[in-house]
């Protein structure tokens, strides 16, 4: 059981990374307008968020740009003009897919840029080619996070071989990422357990992004957090692929630090995200995501059901125990 | 930190109530008509649910039978018209609260009943009249819980003290009800601890029922599971007062008990619950009861707010702050 004082005080360590146009982008193609985008900046800024995700550095020979929005390539140039001076104590963020990302000739020196921090996202079969990324960027003087995907159906001795071999990278913090939103606060204690055994071994940080599959984004969020978990990424009204991720307005109310304001979260919700969903932009907690949870599998089936319109959940639950 | 055998193996004393339409009914004045009845229970039926909780035994001085549906009330003879034979292993159960209810006259004895259980909602004030009830009813054969309602602004040691004069009665089973949706798990774990020391010393049992004002009620409803809580309240599609509760769907994915099988879930969802929300029966977390939660207070004023479709959350935010 956890001390009474660590729920009552607060950790200066704590960072609070607002993922909502790099997630929530995933359910609309990245097209957020440049008013959105200049109020969830702001926002962030008033509710004390400590870094902002404008989403990824994407490959253009690889994705095409008429079929994204910007916040899919985040160009220095585009962040430049729709963010203009950048103010307070605000870090801007963008993830780098491994694979998928020209980081090379994309992800310039970080004094030329408005980044300060590059999160290297990559599954277990490619740690060398993100520990390159990582580098790289460490190199051109940017922050970095690694964020393994899927964990919670690899082989736990295959995720410490791949924690040994990133913490003697220059990364400063690894991300515990439960892509499928299978995990109960249980399990994702024991996880946390052996990545800091491991982290604490090289002083890395560990950070958690959760999914809603099972209701659980929060509730594992604070489960990591009483755990020693420093980072923690959010999303304003759980806006995220599928089921979506931990609500930052959840987040804030939580943490104690008297930094984080949450109120500007109630607000920006109200004047932004309500409209989003109303003009259709579809995301969040459903039978079909609890299916893919609770069968610990990729969403993409789940993902297809919510585009089809379906709400036969019955019988995409039997679809998926024919799979296996 | 929880053992793993306990997520992998089950313990035989869980008993899941469906409180649907007791809870349900508090958003749609208990108008469920006998079809959607008839089918929640085969559902509970064939999905493993050990009790099913048909609504309260309102007292009619003080409740106009015309402004409600007949689960408000009750009576033994329209529960024999709706259900019939009774069947398997699914006990039937109604909840007596404190002051609100002819116990004396409506509660007949056991076996001129369809009702097996006896839940007795009472305040921590009202302790005396609770243990009053409970004692009728095991006296007519009931088997009985007690659910101390609001427990998360009273004092602990009032708490104690009530739980020690309800353990001395017959009472089955002592509920730990989190009426404002304000506890996190950490804080529930505490609380679950010392109601474990003083019902351990007169052998009752544990139960939870959880609210999702924080988007908390199924994390918080298997945290009570992993500390030793054996009775858990659920409602299919989290239907409840205000933000709602532990969904049926998610707690049965998580139990291992063969017995339980979510599919059955998952179809009333779709072909019932569905419906009831296209229909404009409103419920659910959302930022007004998170507002509530976090200041630790009753759900009325976010209930106003969502039945005067109201949604300038930031507003609602700001008249809670100026309350205090």
């Amino acid at each position: 059981m956890k001390e009474i004082s660590k729920l009552m005080d607060y950790r200066q360590g704590i960072r609070v990374v607002d993922a909502t146009l790099r997630d929530g982008g995933l359910v609309n193609e990245f097209r957020f307008d440049d008013e959105f985008v200049r109020a969830l900046y702001n926002t962030n800024l008033k509710a004390g968020v400590d870094y902002m995700e404008l989403g990824y550095k994407a490959d253009k020979e690889l994705f095409d740009v008429n079929k994204f929005g910007k916040w899919k390539f985040c160009d220095d140039e585009a962040v430049f003009k729709v963010i203009g001076e950048k103010k307070g104590d605000l870090k801007l963020a963008a993830m780098a897919d491994v694979g998928r990302c020209n980081y090379k000739e994309d992800i310039r020196p970080k004094d030329e840029s408005p980044f300060d921090l590059i999160r290297v996202a990559t599954y277990l079969n490619t740690i060398p080619a993100a520990v390159e990324i990582i580098e790289d960027c460490v190199n051109k003087g940017y922050e970095t996070t690694c964020n393994i995907m899927a964990i919670s159906n690899a082989q736990e001795k295959d995720v410490k071989a791949a924690l040994e071999i990133i913490c003697q990278s220059n990364v400063k913090c690894i991300y515990i990422v439960d892509s499928y939103g299978a995990l109960y606060p249980e399990q994702l204690a024991r996880i946390v357990d052996f990545y800091s055994e491991i982290a604490s071994k090289y002083g890395k940080e560990i950070g958690i992004h959760a999914h809603d599959n099972q209701r659980l984004a929060f509730a594992n969020t604070i489960e990591a957090i009483g755990d020693g978990v420093n980072w923690v990424d959010a999303t304003y009204s759980c806006m995220g692929r599928g089921a979506g991720n931990c609500g930052m307005e959840l987040l804030l109310g939580f943490l104690k630090n008297p930094k984080y304001r949450e109120y500007f979260a109630f607000k920006f919700v109200e004047e932004y995200m309500t409209k989003l969903k109303a003009d259709g932009v579809v995301w969040g907690y459903d039978l079909q995501y609890l299916a893919t949870g609770l069968s610990n599998q990729h969403p993409r089936s789940a993902i297809a059901f919510t585009n089809e319109k379906r709400t036969d959940y019955a019988e995409f639950y039997k679809e998926l125990l024919a799979q296996e």
